[in-house]
C-alpha cells in the first residue's frame, strides 16, 4: 500500500466516540491519527466510583496507544487541539499543526456553571480522573477534619454536625449515582472506623432545581430513584434551584445551607472546541451536525458525541450518553469508508438499547422503552452491562473482583487522600451560624 | 474497664512499625492514639510498581482506620506532628497536644540529597505514593513528548536519543528495582505501541557511587543483581558518583549524561522529627536508642523503625528495612505491655529472615544467610513473601491477579499521566549536545 495515496484522517478526542471511529476506520485504507490532551481513554461511566473511593484511577482508565496497539494505520498523539484552520484542512494542536483529508471532532463536554464559574472552587464537578480525585479528596477529608475537631478540645456538636454536611447540586444520573453513592459509604464504609464521630449521622442532600429527579427518565422511574435515594439515607429536594455557591455553603433563594463539601452535578458545556468550527450552535455549545454527522458547507468534517446536537426521529435531541457516542463514532468512520469507495453517506440512526442509571448498592432504575426495572434488578442489568463494555480494558476482571467484594464486605479499598490537606470552605463551615442545620425547611 | 485508669500510648507514624505496634499492644488495657500525617498505609516494598505503572495507589495502600477498625482501644488521627514536650509529656500536632504515658515515635525517612536539596526537582526520590505518581509521570510524559517531537517536522534522531534517556542515582533496592523495571517497559511493555519513536532504544544508566550494587548484600548476590540488569538492557555504572543534577543532565565528575529523567534512589535521611527528640543521633539523623528501644533518660518514649538506630549482636547497624520496623514495633508495644504489668522489659534481638531485592520480571536475588538464590527462584520468593505481607490489605488477591495478567501480557495498567504535562528539564534536554551520548566513556 502506498502511504502517499492514503487519506489522511484525524480524530480529535479518545472518548468512546473517538476511540470507535478509529477503530471502525482502521481496517480502511486511510491514515489515522488520533489526538488527545491525555495519554488515557476513561470509563466515564464509573467516574464516580473513583470519587467515591470503590476503584482506583487506573482500574477505569487505559493507555490510548495500548487500546490502538494493534492497529497499526492509527498514530496516537498526545496533544491539546486548540484551533481549526478548515480552509488549508490544518488542526492546530499545541504540538504543532496536524493535515487531514476527514476530519472527526469528538471532543466531548465538560461540567458548567451556568456563568458562575467562581463557584468552581468550591463546588467541584465529575468529568475528568482529576476531578474524581478532586472530589475523593475532599470528601474523605472532610471525615477526618472532622474526627480531629471532634477529639480536640474545641469539641462543638453543631459544628460537627455541619462538617457532616455533603450537598450534592443536579439530580441527573451523575447527582443521583454520587449522592447515593455518598450516603451508604457514610452509613454503611465509614460506620464503625472513627471513635469519635459518627458517620451515619452524616447528612447528604441532593438538589435538583427542576421538578424531579432523573428529567429525561420517565415519572415513574424519577419516583422509584427518589424511593431508592431517601432509603439510603440522602435528603431529596426537588425545584431547589441553588443561587449562590459559596466556601462552607450553598444558597437556595433564601435558605442557606451549611456544608462541608459541595459537588456539582447540575450543569454541562460542550467543548469550546465546538466554536472554532464555525459552524452553528446550541445553546449549550454543540454544533448542529447535519444528518451524515458532517458540518454545513464541510463535508469533510464530521462532529460526534457530546459536542454534536442532532434529532432522533421522532424530533428528539440525542442524549449526551456513551451509546449515543459510540454509534455516532462508528457510523462517521463508515461514512468516510463508504465516501473512499465511491458509495454513498448514510444518514445517522440512533439504536436505543435502553437507559440505565445507578443510585447505589443494588439500587438503579433502568428505562428500556416500556419495560421500567427499579431496585436489585436494575442494579445488576447496569452491572453487567458496564463491566461488559470495559471493553479494550485490561481489568474488566480485577473490576469485576474489586465490585464483588466491596459488596459482600462494605469495603472501599481506594480511600486515599492524595494531594494538600485543606479543605476550601472548611475554615468557613466552622464558624458558620448552625441555625439552618437545625430549623431550615430543608431539614426533615 | 475505667477508661481513666488506662495508661494513653502515643503512635506516631503507622508504618509497618507503628502499625505493628499498635496491634501488638491493641489487647492491653491501654488507650491508643495513632497518629500519621496520612489517612493510609503504604506498603512500601511495592511503591516502585507504583512509579512505574505496574500498580495504582489504591492497590498498595490501605485506610489507616480501616486497618485498626477492630482494635476500640485504638484511635486514628490523620495530623502531623511538628514537635515533642518530652517534660510534659506531650505531642504537639497541628492539630493541637496529645498527652502521652508512653510515646513510640515511628515517623521513618524520607529520601535525602546530601546536602543538595536543590536537586530534587530534577531528580524525584521515591518514598511516599505521591513521589511514585511523580515519577510515573515524568516516565510516561518522556515517551510522549518524545513521540510528538519525533513525529513533528522538527524530527531530529539525536535530540530523541537523549530525550530517551533515563537516568537512576543509586544501586541500593530501590535504585536496582527502578532501573530493571524502567528497562522492561521500554523493551517489552511500550516496544510495539509507538508509530514513531522506538523505545526499545531506550538508554536505561544505573550509577552507583560505591564499587557495586547492593552494598548491603553478599558479593555474589551484587555480582548477579548486576548481571540480571544488564540481561534487562541497563547500562550499570558502579564508582560513579554524581557530583551535579541539573535540568535535563546528570554530571559525574568531568562527565556530562544528558537524560531526560533523572531518579533519585541514593540517599535516605531520617526524619526531622528524631531531632525534636533531644536525644542523641547518628550521622543519618536516626536516634541511637537503649537496647529496649527506649531512648536514654526517657525510658516511657521509644524510637522504631527507620528513625532508630540499634546494633545487632554482631555490632552491625540494623538496616532500614520493613522487617525490622516491624520487630521493633512488636518489641516496644510489648516492652509497654510488660511494664504494666509489673514485669521487666526486654532487649531487642532481630530475627533476620533473609533479604529479597527485587530487579524485575523473574529477576532478583535473595540472601538467606548461607543460602543464596538469583533469578527466577528468588523472584518467586520476593513475589509470594511480599503478597503474602499485604495483611491487612483487602486487596491481596487482585493484587495477585494484577500481577499475574501483567506477567502475562507484559501489560502495565496503571499508565496514567495526571497532573500537569510539564517535565522539568525537558527543554534543557532538548537544546543539549549529544556528543555525550554517542562517544562518552559511560557509553558501552
Amino acid at each position: 500500500m502506498d502511504q502517499k495515496a492514503k487519506s489522511r484522517v484525524v480524530i480529535v478526542g479518545a472518548g468512546f466516540g473517538g476511540l470507535l471511529a478509529a477503530r471502525t476506520l482502521a481496517g480502511s485504507p486511510v491514515q489515522i491519527t488520533l489526538v488527545d490532551r491525555q495519554n488515557f481513554h476513561t470509563f466515564q461511566p464509573l467516574l464516580y466510583q473513583v470519587a467515591t473511593a470503590g476503584l482506583s484511577p487506573g482500574e477505569i482508565a487505559a493507555p490510548i496507544r495500548w487500546i490502538m496497539r494493534k492497529y497499526h494505520n492509527v498514530e496516537v498523539l498526545m496533544s491539546e487541539v486548540q484551533d481549526f484552520d478548515l480552509s488549508r484542512r490544518v488542526v492546530k494542536a499545541d504540538s504543532g499543526e496536524i493535515g487531514y483529508d476527514y476530519l472527526i471532532v469528538a471532543a466531548g463536554a465538560s461540567h458548567a456553571y451556568f456563568g458562575h464559574d467562581e463557584w468552581e472552587p468550591f463546588a467541584p464537578g465529575l468529568k475528568t480522573i482529576e476531578d474524581a480525585l478532586e472530589i475523593r479528596r475532599r470528601v474523605l477529608l472532610a471525615f477526618e477534619l472532622a474526627e480531629r475537631q471532634a477529639a480536640s478540645s474545641k469539641h462543638d456538636k453543631k459544628i460537627e454536625q455541619v462538617q457532616l454536611n455533603f450537598v450534592v447540586v443536579g439530580g441527573g444520573p451523575t447527582g443521583v449515582e454520587l449522592a447515593g453513592t455518598l450516603a451508604e459509604i457514610s452509613r454503611q464504609v465509614l460506620a464503625n472506623e472513627f471513635r469519635t464521630i459518627d458517620p451515619t449521622r452524616t447528612r447528604v442532600v441532593l438538589l435538583e432545581g427542576g421538578p424531579r429527579l432523573l428529567p429525561a427518565y420517565p415519572e415513574d422511574l424519577s419516583r422509584s430513584a427518589e424511593e431508592q435515594l431517601r432509603f439510603l439515607g440522602v435528603e431529596v429536594h426537588t425545584s431547589a434551584l441553588v443561587t449562590q455557591v459559596a466556601p462552607g455553603a450553598v444558597q437556595i433563594g433564601e435558605t442557606r445551607l451549611p456544608a462541608a463539601v459541595t459537588l456539582w452535578a447540575a450543569g454541562v458545556a460542550a467543548s469550546p472546541l465546538g466554536k472554532k468550527l464555525g459552524a452553528p450552535l446550541d445553546r449549550a455549545g454543540r454544533v448542529l451536525v447535519n444528518p451524515d454527522l458532517s458540518i454545513p458547507g464541510h463535508p469533510e468534517v464530521f462532529v460526534i458525541g457530546d459536542l454534536a446536537a442532532l434529532k432522533d426521529e421522532n424530533g428528539k435531541w440525542l442524549p449526551g450518553v456513551a451509546p449515543v457516542a459510540m454509534q455516532e463514532g462508528k457510523a462517521a468512520a463508515r461514512n468516510i469508508a463508504s465516501e473512499l469507495q465511491g458509495e454513498p453517506r448514510k444518514n445517522f440512526h440512533y439504536w436505543n438499547k435502553g437507559n440505565l442509571a445507578t443510585i447505589g448498592r443494588a439500587a438503579a432504575v433502568a428505562d428500556f422503552g416500556k419495560i421500567h426495572i427499579s431496585g436489585f434488578l436494575a442494579w445488576l442489568s447496569w452491572l453487567f452491562i458496564h463491566i461488559f463494555f470495559l471493553i479494550g480494558f485490561r481489568n474488566r476482571l480485577t473490576v469485576l473482583i474489586q465490585w464483588a467484594w466491596s459488596y459482600l464486605t462494605y469495603e472501599r479499598g481506594a480511600r486515599l487522600i492524595t494531594g494538600d490537606k485543606h479543605l476550601p470552605g472548611w475554615e468557613q463551615v466552622q464558624a458558620e451560624e448552625t441555625e439552618f442545620a437545625t430549623s431550615g425547611f430543608l431539614k426533615k
